[in-house]
């Protein structure tokens, strides 16, 4: 089995990487190879496994390589994020919707119909207010209409990945993933970043920013239910899958105000009052436009289920980083 | 008012540039140039009108033009069609998605954010069975789900498109063509070419064969009726619009069969004899993907309807073409 995850230098890249390596299979195959393919460099202790090797560089640039290798399974995680690609329009052509183009040609050179997994988005939900309204319940086969320019690159790629999986150039299979809360590390481009500063500043002991109203409703998974979801999407069948359609996740619900007091129950509100609200109303219009409930029967059908509570979520992200933890509440 | 239609050569392009031409005027303001972009020359009677330009080649290398024509008014036709776009992936992808590509950063480059009208198909709905039907109707926001490279081409444009109006680099609408019947002329390479096929060439004296069974329904328009919508779609406010998503058709729903009938009872026993049945089992698996029903509100609301029968259909094809009827039933 010989593993390429795109973006694999990124957080979900490297939890991800960190879980296959450890499990040492994947869909009942022994791991001989993982490939990270990042702009960065991947942390110390993946590159330490003989099992990993690290493409560091454009994906732009790695066709040929990508080719040569003839992956078995692919994890397509790498993307310019949301408020990236609405800031500079080119950046996000070219990162999300040339990149994945030249990387599914390169599968497709590869011809032994690998298996991918492409990282959507939530986001391609977005409406057209006030003509569409953002759906209030997002069901498995609602419309999408995105509202940003990711949301947009990613709905087309989902279509392209369908295309290139119905012709038989590989087997491809599109999840739309949430807002991942609580990432860990330094804040990255995304508009969704404040979901997971507002609770993991405070823990470290430094103040944080929400930018929206604290009655803003979000749909969010944890790291865990994240990397549960591509994996379990890798392994299903496509009868199981139930077909070429991009699938929606199941979601915590969870409004931003409940996220807070959530983090008060569970660390103390000395950690709560260092966030403060700082209006953004470019933030606050992007995640005005993403679908904050889901009713997602074909993902529950594979066994895929939304965290209990965002204080499940929280405690998780304690036990995972102690070190990003102040130690005196 | 300065034109540019893409495709300007093909069967519908020069309908629209002849009523364009007649009427003088779009939108209330006087036509002063119309180009007409295309891989081939159009009529002598377009090129002999002073206001007419042509411009011979592949939209691919046009992009310099295009933006420094600084048009007004767009309508892109161009396109590689359903049975060429399923037989060469890359003719596809090249014809549709990247002369597209190229034509939207030629008119935002132009910077005069142009009014772009874009012809999208019914094709985007084709199902995904045994999972998602095919629509057995079409409302106005029923999800699309293409079953063709050519229905995910047009899909991905749609939203493309739609990202370029949100930025505000142009003002486009997308609107989903039916199948046009009757089309004058020789066949060209569409999957749908028999639904013309079996009126045109029995109507001129020849044999024309039916690919699939009598009972196979489909949803159709008339060349008046299609350009009636290009022209109403340029026309509308956005308000009047009701957003940016594609703009569904009304259609004319009618069984190949009655087709037939039609034809017999208008033309006579004898023309419709000169139909034979060979099934191509090709083009019957991709008509079969075409929904066949739509509920089209929207489109209502611009004060567009279907063609009333297929009989007027008929007629006003023979009214159109004498030339190409038989003078003798």
């Amino acid at each position: 089995m010989n593993i390429l995850i795109t973006g694999g230098a990124g957080f979900i890249g490297t939890l991800l990487a960190r879980t296959l390596l450890a499990q040492g299979q994947l869909g009942g195959e022994p791991i001989q190879r993982l490939t990270l393919a990042d702009r960065a460099e991947a942390p110390p202790d993946l590159l330490a496994d003989a099992r990993v090797r690290a493409a560091v560089g454009p994906l732009l640039t790695q066709a040929d390589d990508i080719a040569r290798a003839r992956h078995d399974a692919v994890f397509h995680l790498a993307s310019a994020v949301s408020a990236e690609c609405e800031a500079d329009f080119e950046l996000g052509m070219r990162s999300n919707l040339d990149s994945t183009r030249t990387l599914l040609e390169a599968l497709r050179a590869a011809g032994n119909q690998p298996r991918l997994v492409f990282a959507s988005s939530a986001a391609v939900f977005g409406g057209d207010p006030p003509f569409l309204p953002v759906p209030p319940l997002v069901e498995d086969h609602t419309l999408a209409t995105p509202q940003t320019s990711y949301g947009t690159q990613k709905l087309m790629l989902e279509q392209l990945i369908g295309d290139y999986t119905r012709k038989g150039f590989l087997d491809g299979r599109a999840v739309r993933l949430l807002t991942v809360s609580v990432r860990p590390g330094r804040p990255n481009g995304a508009a969704s970043g404040f979901l997971s500063g507002i609770v993991r500043e405070p823990l470290a002991g430094i103040e944080s920013v929400c930018p929206v109203p604290l009655d803003t409703e979000v749909a969010i998974a944890s790291p865990a239910r994240t990397i549960a979801a591509l994996l379990r999407v890798y392994e299903a069948s496509r009868d199981e899958l139930g077909g070429r359609s991009a699938l929606n996740l199941p979601a915590l619900s969870v409004r931003v105000g409940d996220m807070l007091n959530a983090l008060e129950a569970v660390a103390g509100a000395a950690v709560r009052a260092r966030v403060r609200f700082e209006p953004d109303p470019r933030v606050e219009r992007i995640v005005s436009t993403w679908p904050a409930r889901f009713r997602s029967l074909r993902a529950e059908k594979l066994g895929l289920s939304p965290d209990p509570s965002f204080a499940s979520v929280i405690e998780q992200y304690i036990a995972d980083h102690p070190a990003a933890i102040q130690a005196r509440r």
